[in-house]
Formats: C-alpha cells, sequence, structure tokens
C-alpha cells in the first residue's frame, strides 16, 4: 500500500512531502511523475493540481484526498474513477483567509474606497458619503463552508446579509434564499454580491447578462471562487453601461490571466491573482493525515465530494 | 435656560436642530450664530465644530456636550471654560465605522493588497506571499472606546493583536503594554500600526524618527485619530528610508490636506480626507439628548472629559 502525492504545480511536492511524512512516518509516501513506482501499489492519492488521465490508471485506488477546497478540476478530467470516494479540503486557514479578503473588499466598496487613488493623484479631498452598515445590503452567493463564514462575520461587523444558495439553508442573523426560483430576489435586494459558490454544470455562467441585471444599479460584484461562474463577455458589457459599479475580479477562466484579456484594463475591474486564500501546507498536510488514517482504520475521509453535483 | 447649538460646518444646523428638536420639543434650542439671543440664557453647549471664544462669553454655561469624539479643537481654545463639565461624543455607529475602517486597511497591507494596482497597470499576475493572521503582529495605540473596539475585532479575525495605551487596560485575547516605559516594546512587536490616540498635549507628535525607528523594518502605519499625532517630515523621511512599507493617513495637521503638501504625492503614502469614521446625526442627536435630560435632571453628563488630560 502507498500514497501517491500529485501536483503539476512546481513547489508542492517540495512543501507537503516533508509535512506528510512527519505525520506519517511508517507509510510509503510517493510522488508523482518520478516515482510513481509500481501504479497498483497506489491506494490513497493525494492531489494538488492535477494531471489528467493519472488516476484511471491506478487500478487498486481506494480514495482521493484533493488539497484544495474546490473539485472542479479534478473533475474535468473525464477518465476520473467518479466511483471512488472522493474528499476536498477543508483547512481552517483558507477559511480564515478567504473571509478576510471577503471582508475587505465589501468594506473596500462599501466605503468608496476605490474611489480614493484617483482623487489623491489630483491632490483632490474629497469625501465619498456611505450609508450605514446595517442599510447595506450584502448578499454572498453560496453558503458552503467558506461562504457560511463569510456571511456570519460580515453579520458580526453590521451588515444586511443575506445568503443564496442552491439547497436550502439557515444562519443566525442571515436572511437566507433557496434554488433557482429566489435567486432574481436575492440579487434584487443585493448591492454587494460576493460569489462563493462551487463551480459545477449548474453555477457555471451563473454571473451573465441576465443575473447582473438583477442586481440594483449601482452594485459592486466581488466573485471569489471560479473564473469559470462568470460570463466575461457579459460582465463587462454591464460595466461599460454603468448598471454595476465595479468588480473585484480574483479567479479566471485562464490562469494566469492573460497579459491582452480586456479585464486587465477595465477601470470597473480590479485584478487580483487568485489569492483571496490559499491551502496552507502546514495545516492542510496535518488534515490530510487525519483522513489517511481513517482510511486506514476503515473509515471514511471527511468532506467527501458528491461528484454527481460537483461538490 | 436655552440649548445652544454651534458648528462653523456648513449643514451641521440643518442635519442637528431638526433631530435635537423632535427628541427635546420642550426645549428652546438656539442656533449660534444667527439666533443666540440673551448669552445669559444659555445653560447647555451642544459644539461640533467650535468657534474660539464663544463659550467664554456665555455667563450661565453649566455643560457642554461635544459632537465630535476628539475634544482637542475644543481646548486648543485658550479662552474655554474649563471650570464647566465637558462631555464628548460616544456615538455607537462612529466605532463601528471606525473599526471598519481599521479592519479594512490592516487586512490591505497584511495581505499586500497595495501592490496589486501596479501590478494591473502593467497586466502582471503576481502574487503577493503573507504570513498567516495568527503571526501577523497588529498593534493599536490607545486603548479608549475605539480602540478597544478595534483591538478586539482584529482579535476576533485571528490576527496577533497589542494594545498600548498611557495608563494600564486590560483586554481579553490582546496583550497590553501601558506607559512611556513600555512604547518601545509594544512598538518593536508591532508590524502593523494603528494609532487611535486622543490628541493631547503628551500625544503630540508622538509618531516621530524615534517611535517610527522602533517597528521592525517593513511595518505599516495606519493613523486614523489626529494629524497632530505625526511628525510630517520624520514620516516622510523614514518612508523614504525604506524602513517603514507603507503609511495610511486619515488625518493631517491641516485640513484639507493642502494640493501642495507632500503627502499627496508620495508613493508610500495613501492620503483619506478624514473619513475613517463619521458622527450620524440620528445617533447622535439621540446621544445628545439622554446627556441634556441628565442635566435638566441635576445628573451629570455621561462620558466626562478630564481637561486636565485632554480626554
Amino acid at each position: 500500500m502507498a500514497i501517491l502525492f500529485m501536483s503539476t504545480e512546481a513547489g508542492d511536492a517540495e512543501d507537503y512531502l516533508p509535512l506528510l511524512k512527519g505525520h506519517l512516518p511508517d507509510q510509503d509516501i510517493r510522488v508523482w511523475p518520478g516515482a510513481v513506482g509500481d501504479p497498483a501499489d497506489t491506494e490513497i492519492a493525494v492531489i494538488a493540481v492535477p494531471e489528467p488521465g493519472v488516476l484511471a490508471g491506478l487500478p487498486n485506488l481506494k480514495a482521493v484526498l484533493s488539497l484544495w477546497a474546490g473539485v472542479d478540476s479534478l473533475l474535468r478530467d473525464p477518465t476520473f474513477p467518479r466511483h471512488i470516494p472522493l474528499a476536498r479540503m477543508v483547512d481552517p486557514l483558507l477559511g480564515v483567509d478567504m473571509t478576510h479578503f471577503a471582508i475587505h473588499w465589501v468594506l473596500h466598496f462599501h466605503r468608496g474606497l476605490h474611489r480614493y487613488a484617483g482623487f489623491q493623484r489630483k491632490a483632490e479631498w474629497q469625501p465619498v458619503d456611505y450609508p450605514e452598515a446595517a442599510e447595506r445590503r450584502v448578499g454572498i452567493m453560496g453558503l458552503g463552508v467558506l461562504g457560511r463564514d463569510a456571511a456570519l462575520k460580515l453579520a458580526a461587523l453590521g451588515f444586511a446579509v443575506a445568503g443564496w444558495d442552491a439547497l436550502p439553508k439557515s444562519l443566525d442573523g442571515v436572511e437566507t434564499f433557496a434554488g433557482s426560483d429566489r435567486l432574481a430576489d436575492f440579487l434584487g435586494r443585493t448591492e454587494i454580491l460576493v460569489v462563493l459558490l462551487p463551480l459545477t454544470p449548474e453555477t457555471q455562467g451563473i454571473i451573465n447578462a441576465k443575473t447582473l441585471a438583477a442586481l440594483p444599479p449601482g452594485a459592486f460584484l466581488i466573485s471569489l471562487a471560479r473564473g469559470g461562474h462568470i460570463i466575461d463577455a457579459d460582465l463587462l458589457a454591464t460595466l461599460d453601461s454603468g448598471r454595476l459599479s465595479m468588480a473585484l475580479l480574483d479567479a479566471f477562466r485562464h490562469e494566469p490571466l492573460p497579459a491582452d484579456h480586456p479585464f486587465w484594463h477595465h477601470p470597473g475591474i480590479i485584478v487580483t491573482p487568485h489569492v483571496a486564500s490559499k491551502t496552507t501546507p502546514r495545516t492542510a498536510a496535518a488534515e490530510i493525515a487525519i483522513d489517511v488514517r481513517r482510511l486506514l482504520a476503515g473509515d471514511m475521509p471527511r468532506h467527501l465530494v458528491d461528484v454527481t453535483r460537483g461538490y
């Protein structure tokens, strides 16, 4: 029985291998692609950034543990072995970072802070007015682990927070909307929209001309999860029409965002390079070790993905 | 018995008078300068932005209620009647806004977000690394109502928060330092410094070459209270030396900040035009009415200022 570590991202193996070996000193941990050995040995795969096709070639694979919270890149591989338990990362620090990032950009737009750099260049003393936080309607799309944490912390900061999810969820101090029937109602009351959805066939392109038009005039978009949620041309057109004030985009269909993509130079778009949160090797390796020990004891890993739903 | 409302700021009387009259329908509320009437009538003065000398001319004044949290501009008037009880504003919403502003800029510098606008102009995909929040040492100077709230909320967001105050204070989850003897120790451990001190003779110029040099290399300054805390030339020299990474300044010695002031165009300084928080007429007028009723009943107003200390 071997554990196979796979990432196409340079540096991941150097970060994780010593940590995983520290937590699991008795295990045979191998690194793709150089040290796979006999593919029949691997029973557990630990995956950061996957290479399509590799998992299908492991005949005795019993579980896949993702180092990423989003497993859409794994499930995009048509050869991915969908009958095998797949668990995603719930790194406590990843939630901390994501909530921090969401709070930062909500406060940024709430207080009009995106406008002061322009005033400063012209040495203009020009306060921007803003409503009371209790009257500022923030909406969180996606009430999974990350969305729930962001919603609760934003509500604790005094904002009027609502959340939308495909499935009914309830959250203290947060008005919740469920299902596609309620999406327009949720968007209609949302001045600052934070997207923290998983990327699934249902949420592909969910930020489009129609949903953007459902937001009140002058709204703000904060897209923190996946670029595939957004129809890029629809977002640009809505910004150009003046209906949407600004968009903060942290995730893109193609990353790094190509140098000639219009998002880079649009005055209504702030681009950050997929930094809303990061998996921290120290804490993530500890989470992986917990699930490896569960598997060795005959239990299932935690945080299993429903592969038919995609999250 | 009359209540005199005074502000040299245009619009204040229009905002406050209807609210104060709503709360105190039976009182004779007059507005400086046009409707003072007999100066001997005024027993309570409600002051936003003062005009020096006016209060000294009210022979029967029994209390001064400040609409501002900081009373340094009142106490700078040498004719201010120092024997009369002076109360400052503790507006619950002012604290909400100030804490929001502090959180925003701590998160901004913690995550290196001040660097992405430059990268975006060049279409550069360049993630900025950052430490875990639990290892990021934030320091709050001034543990009054505003500093305490900011310190507790930043600690709740996972930061390693310490606080310094002239007097010993204790706060759950926040390391505290008291007095000038401990200032260097506090600064030496502080990577992101938030200044929320009152402006008093002791805190005038407290951000100077010596205190800035006590911060660790690469630190950040967030100045939210009064411009008089900072020795402008020392701040510019410390930024130019590269020891200090960036400064966010919201308050200045002369406001509006003069167009030729070097702060406007220094690459290490972000200028915001005194917008960290604002007194909200709706809530502040209610607070004033509470203290007026206390005075009418023979009680002292709340939040009395120690005029010898200056806060």
